[in-house]
């Protein structure tokens, strides 16, 4: 058992480029990465569940996440995902119990130079060892609780319900 | 009052590079910038109190440091510092009542390309955010009680004590 | 006049994502944001003909091209262009007298952390200020005689003809 | 023989930040990292000759740079050096026959996230390629005659003689 579980599902903050197609796919989550540019020494244990756009994420898809939780030995778990629908998946996840789920994805691909995947990332990273358990969303410099944010997608950031 | 006041006082976190000396010096503070790339919507207000090596931080800075806490509107409060003394500081703090204060550093300056600067800045946001009042150290992918923590020089990273 | 021009056209080199639509479109140029990292102190002026994917580009863009390259008082002409048709380009450009012209693009795009924009761009410069009257492609590393080189897709690299 | 050789001597382009020390040292070289993200595809060998800031190279050291030169089966050489000497180096080469000669280095280390590192690798590639035998310096986006160009200290850039 690790200290914290990360699922990953997919989503722009893993977009990679592929000049071939001239077209963004989900590549390799860049989440290892990242932690090793941030020095993280926690124990994390990183498993995907998907890699899709959070717009063809389906039933059977959140199944899986709840069920990666429900039956993790962690009890802190971070989720990376797609913006469009992080609520939706919220939603499926409410009702879990005993354990503390963050979950965040970004607004610009990790692999570009400027990107919010690293800020989201480390909030999320605190989150799950200081909050009671429960679901949040980390994103825009705030912690939601993931039941009182959607994503204004006018403005292309989240806000409060 | 904003909703978080961020304290700058120096450190790794923000050397620059000055050619003409072949060395490095602080400079501004960058984390204006990284809040900017991580496209944070807080209102977050930043107040610069020194620019020095943690090394060089005297009782008259740490006493600033207290003073700007207490005084401050804020009850959410992040600390840039300097990663040698960065306990030094927090012992002073520790019977603050009533603020979530949160500390960070960076091992590699934010102006490198890969730098631990943003994640750790990412972890204070949030912890300030969701723990209950304290203070704290966020290094190394960690959110540490900072009584009981250390930095170990050798390992170059910040350990339990 | 300046001591040289860049004409810009699109391609993979500027391409931005945009999260609202999760898909890639050409966005403002990047060569003036990478010359000013790379310290550039040459007067260069940028002169956009249009913003297209190269397999976009047509004869009316290819003439535009041309007759910017021909009415020019610079005779050092930089050219960003999208990969696929460089080649294209260049033959429309072939008998073009008493002017150094060094297309190049990028095969990932400019904003990434990690680009082959400012080599292919360093090359470019430098080719166009020391190399005799001639089109040239610089790409992966290379100078080559634009006649005398494609892109190879399998490889996503430019290989000699 | 490879069709290019790259020697490292040090300099600003090379210096790694040590925080346990709070200092900057000259470090690996970050030629090869360039060239990866630059998708360079040339045939390039990389030599190191020492590791030092410029003011503390010595007459030795420009001998075994010299002799590396005169020694070398490739024609084509790239030498990645700092800037406050560059130009004394370079007229100990002067008068090497028959091979294509580039100097360059940064006024910012390769490590951070924005610096001239790789635009100047960039044009030293090639100039090395184009230009005629000579000794050459390629800083602040222009291809230099190594004898006439100096570091003007006050405006931190290399302007002609």
């Amino acid at each position: 058992m690790a200290d914290i579980l990360i699922l990953t599902t997919g989503g722009t903050i893993d977009k990679v480029y592929f000049d071939a197609l001239s077209e963004f796919q989900v590549g390799d989550t860049m989440v290892t990465r990242l932690m090793e540019i941030g020095l993280v020494k926690q124990d994390v244990r990183v498993q995907e569940i998907c890699r899709k756009d959070s717009l063809e994420l389906d039933d059977a898809d959140r199944a899986a996440i709840r069920h990666a939780i429900e039956t993790a030995e962690e009890s802190r778990i971070v989720i990376t995902h797609g913006t469009d629908t992080m609520t939706n998946t919220a939603a499926v996840l409410k009702d879990i119990a005993g354990k503390t789920v963050c979950m965040f994805g970004a607004l610009s691909p990790a692999r570009f130079a400027e990107s919010d995947a690293t800020m989201n990332l480390g909030m999320a990273l605190a989150t799950v060892q200081v909050a009671p358990p429960g679901i949040y969303i980390a994103m825009n410099g705030t912690v939601f609780d993931a039941a009182k944010v959607r994503k204004d997608r006018a403005a292309n950031a989240f806000v409060p319900l």
